[in-house]
């Protein structure tokens, strides 16, 4: 390989590469992002399933100019190296280093923020929109999952972009699978497209002869002149988005270069939507990610040792208490590995059910479960929660429905960064009335609290992060009750909110302990009974001080008059940029020195 | 009119009833549901063409053990009737009455409890799911407007439906637009659909020699076994549809009960998911109501006095500063009407977006708008957002965008009751970072609110109830800074957010009045200023307590060393289920009483 191809280092360097180069270039990404991300982390599998596609779309558009957004993100490491980011791959998902995300505040290139799912179709409407009425001419193209095409937002943004007739590009990765195998109809539907049309390939008029000519580009376009009713009759149409008034190329093979390049150069020229569909293999080039994409999804750095997981818990429980109660059911968004459901849904693949990435759909269905008489569990990272927040109000909490909701990844959650800390489940939880709210230590009351909401009749969750450090023991779960941990002759107390904030409190010395359980309902009796003068309470929680623990203490304790003096810690209302947990921790004071420092400065206070 | 039709009084006799008297029963309750409506308001278009189609479900359908779920549940007034509630419909969405829409509370015949938009069909999979589960046998339908169609929700669970195949049934109730004219590729797809294809109408086998046999169901049923083939060849098929999985009956009359009992009859027999597209006319049967349903789709009572509302300062300001600043664009989701958006649609309709029953994609489309340079304001009910709380956090705020959210119907909403309540949203908002929240005391504030808003660059939300009672004069709008309305010599600090806040304090005597026309962030200053001991805070907001205003002041005021007593008005923690915003304000303590036994009741605190 030729050693200069490496320094590629943006996308006008880029467009001086000839056919050959560019190949090579592809896989000069393919071997770095490899050898990159087993040392940091990162989500792997994606990103090798989309290097072709970042090099074809910066050879044919003019970013910054034109906006390209990619949905979710994760399989957008390509366009970051070709975007001048490569130095900083080593510190990827680090603090001083780059998020694994598209972010606006990282880059020009980046023409949007991304995280949460199949959003770029909205976003690139929005922008299509501003510049035809700015009277501007820029490409937007959305680059969009088959997994991420589940999610309703983007139903609804095709069901605007079809009548607006906006010009945009959407381009379909069609990887044939989400995050875990693919679900649903559409992708039945998106599967037998596959099957019933031929990859079109332009292989008479383009590729013949395009081999060692300079710029290929240029060449390419001048051929496609000629061949452009050959093009059309080559892409067939697709009946569904045509409905829909988008205009559908497709399939075509994702990994061929020339082709890809070709075929944009085609669609570029589209006066209103237009859907092309390729189909790539998520994984591709590595042969370990190729044979479990799913498991290599997001992978640890190489080395990374063995965590306590909250999620192997669940899965435990699901797979020995649905033996035991045919009432149990689980529901996952596309999230079966990650949460803990891939045993349950071998043992009973009838009563799990996995809803793509569609998160209102998942909460309601579990309303509607839970109204036909079953104890539905959906796992879900507290991050993605948010997107059910309506339904979860609406459709569950008003109607008091037994829908017990498994909150993972709560609090932060590092290497994922800002988009998708888990901190604020608390708040858009604890404001609903109805709800009921736990918080487990350790796998041990994960434990105890799954098997309890077997037999609890209402709105439930349970909120939890990735892993725990130490087991404990714990007493019997009591509605409403926080356990004293520790007790001291002390006059402060510190309620830790999370095994996170307790494993900060045991190391106080001195100080009672108190875990609290129950987020919501707070354990009044307890307070009233410390809510006396000259006593401190501290609340300690992994989540955000608006709206949290501290504050509904807090303003508990006020209706009763106050008199401890209560201080919170909490994470502050800005957004977690961070990519450490221990630093997001230690940052926002959930540790031995922070807890030590509010008693310190509360001295004051309490005379 | 036989007199005695009007005794029907529950599904079971509805049954008894022959063709001609059912035929007659449909014109008896369309009387009935203008007669009543005129006098109680209420949503009269979506329900007067839903008769036939709530006669043929209990007809064919044999509930409470069969579920019928009607979407957002507007047009089920007829289906409350035959299920025993003629009686209570004097007191239509008023305490001590019935709800507007359905309540699993307020019948067993209530499958569902619906409000919000696009839920039924993953309620109904839920049922389905359980059903089947059980090894029971139950029908499910699930009755969804066009313009309920457009929420991604639904397509979610399509997408599930269509790959589980459960047996159900939804019925696609097309009457060519949702609450405004319909929008988007869907609509002009299923108007299409509507062009193409003849209404499907079993002439010759089933109508003939019907009229006047007594129990005209049973008939129906032996010439449907003979005519089974006829009608499928009938019912065309529709590929969108069938390519997700799910068999399509359609379009029919839905106004064809005869025509519509039949095919009912049919598709119950089917054993995967089925989809019947019926084309009703809104407002049916009355002239009226019919020639604008738009304007009739929910009605006051006959007389209600003209009110104040905040969407005309909306409109006017759109189509003013619209017409000097170019970057102005709108966007509602399907409530231009509602929230004062239809004369700037007119003016200019390249700038107004109505995107449909999609909160989610209006959210993030306003976000590409505003990331393309423009100056997006989505004007959308306080409830309807909770749809969008993800968007807002991670694609507009986490990105800073100018994004200008006027959030209209905010507070206590009286006749719409507890599905519709918009006494969330300063929660939820104010958890969010980076946002900025008002609320404006009349149209003069939120004038200068609006104007202020044209320059401001981040996300901002101005929130406000649908009618306000008097005009003041105000201060021009400084960044994080309150009004001091009253000055007096009181130690009593009377903290009023919004306009009915404000009206409450202003009865009181003697207290200082401080306006908080910033929700978020505060007026640390004036707080600061305030915190003193002996003086009495008393927040008083038109809202949850949870989550809100009063929250905030008192958590702000504990970090800084609590000295003065904080007392926080506002809606305790539960669902607020009251159909009266006079008795909502009253019963929450938003009144002058309210305040005052919180200053009586504090003198022993503030010794």
């Amino acid at each position: 390989m030729d050693e200069t191809i490496g320094q590629v280092n943006s996308p006008q360097e880029l467009k001086k590469l000839n056919y050959r180069k560019l190949t090579e270039y592809c896989e000069y990404l393919r071997d770095f992002i490899m050898g990159s991300v087993r040392n940091t982390g990162g989500h792997l599998a994606s990103s090798l399933g989309a290097v072709e596609l970042a090099v074809a779309l910066h050879y044919v558009f003019d970013c910054p100019s034109d906006k390209i957004l990619w949905d979710v993100g994760h399989q957008a490491y390509a366009h970051k190296i070709i975007t001048g980011r490569a130095d900083k791959f080593s510190m990827l998902r680090k603090n001083g280093g780059i998020s694994g995300f598209p972010r606006m505040t990282e880059s020009e290139y980046d023409a949007f923020s991304m995280g949460h799912s199949s959003t770029s179709l909205s976003v690139g409407l929005g922008y299509a929109r501003a510049r035809d009425l700015a009277g501007e001419s820029y490409h937007v193209v959305s680059v969009i999952g088959d997994g991420a095409f589940t999610g309703g937002m983007a139903f609804e943004a095709l069901n605007d972009i079809g009548a607006a007739r906006a010009k945009m590009i959407i381009v379909l990765n069609d990887n044939k699978m989400s995050i875990s195998e693919n679900v649903g109809a559409m992708s039945v539907y998106l599967s037998r497209l596959r099957l019933s049309k031929r990859y079109s390939r332009l292989k008479h008029t383009v590729k013949k002869g395009v081999l060692g000519i300079p710029l290929f580009g240029e060449h390419i376009y001048k051929s496609l002149d000629k061949t452009k009713d050959a093009l059309k009759s080559l892409l067939q149409t697709d009946k569904m988005f045509e409905q829909m008034g988008i205009k559908y190329y497709g399939p075509i093979d994702g990994h061929d270069l020339l082709n890809l390049v070709s075929v944009l150069r085609q669609v570029k020229n589209e006066k209103g939507p237009v859907l092309l569909h390729i189909v790539t293999e998520k994984g591709k080039g590595d042969p370990v990610a190729q044979s479990d994409p799913s498991k290599f999804h997001g992978i640890g750095p190489v080395g990374a040792s063995g965590e306590k997981k909250f999620s192997a818990v669940v899965s435990q429980f699901l797979c020995e208490e649905g033996k035991r109660d045919e009432k149990v059911v689980a529901i996952t968004a596309a999230m079966a590995d990650g949460t803990g459901l891939c045993a349950f849904e071998k043992q009973c693949p009838n009563r799990c059910f996995d809803v793509g990435i569609a998160e209102q759909h998942a909460v309601t269905l579990a309303a509607g479960l839970a109204a036909g008489g079953l104890k539905p569990y959906f796992a879900v990272y507290s991050t993605f929660l948010q997107r059910g927040f309506d339904q979860v109000l609406h459709d569950v909490c008003l109607n008091k429905l037994g829908v017990r909701f498994l909150i993972d990844r709560a609090g932060a959650v590092g290497d994922d960064g800002v988009t998708h800390q888990g901190i604020y489940d608390i708040a858009y939880l604890s404001m609903i009335p109805e709800i009921t709210v736990l918080t487990p230590r350790d796998g041990n009351e994960l434990r105890k609290m799954l098997i309890w909401s077997l037999d609890f009749d209402g709105p439930l969750a349970i909120r939890y992060p990735k892993s725990y450090a130490a087991e404990y023991t714990c007493t019997e779960i009591e509605y409403g009750k926080w356990e004293t941990v520790r007790k001291t002759s002390s006059r402060v107390y510190v309620i830790a909110v999370g095994g996170r904030a307790l494993q900060a409190a045991e190391q106080v010395e001195n100080a009672n302990i108190i875990y609290a359980r129950f987020i919501k309902p707070p354990d009044t009796a307890l307070l009233d009974e410390l809510n006396a003068d000259g006593n401190l309470l501290i609340t300690v929680e992994d989540g955000a001080l608006s709206g949290g623990v501290g504050q509904a203490v807090l303003s508990y304790l006020n209706t009763k008059g106050l008199r401890a003096t209560v201080r919170c810690i909490g994470y502050p209302d800005a957004f977690l940029e961070d990519y450490s947990i221990a630093h997001s921790l230690e940052n926002a004071g959930i540790c031995k020195e922070g807890i030590e420092n509010i008693i310190k400065s509360s001295d004051n206070f309490m005379q």
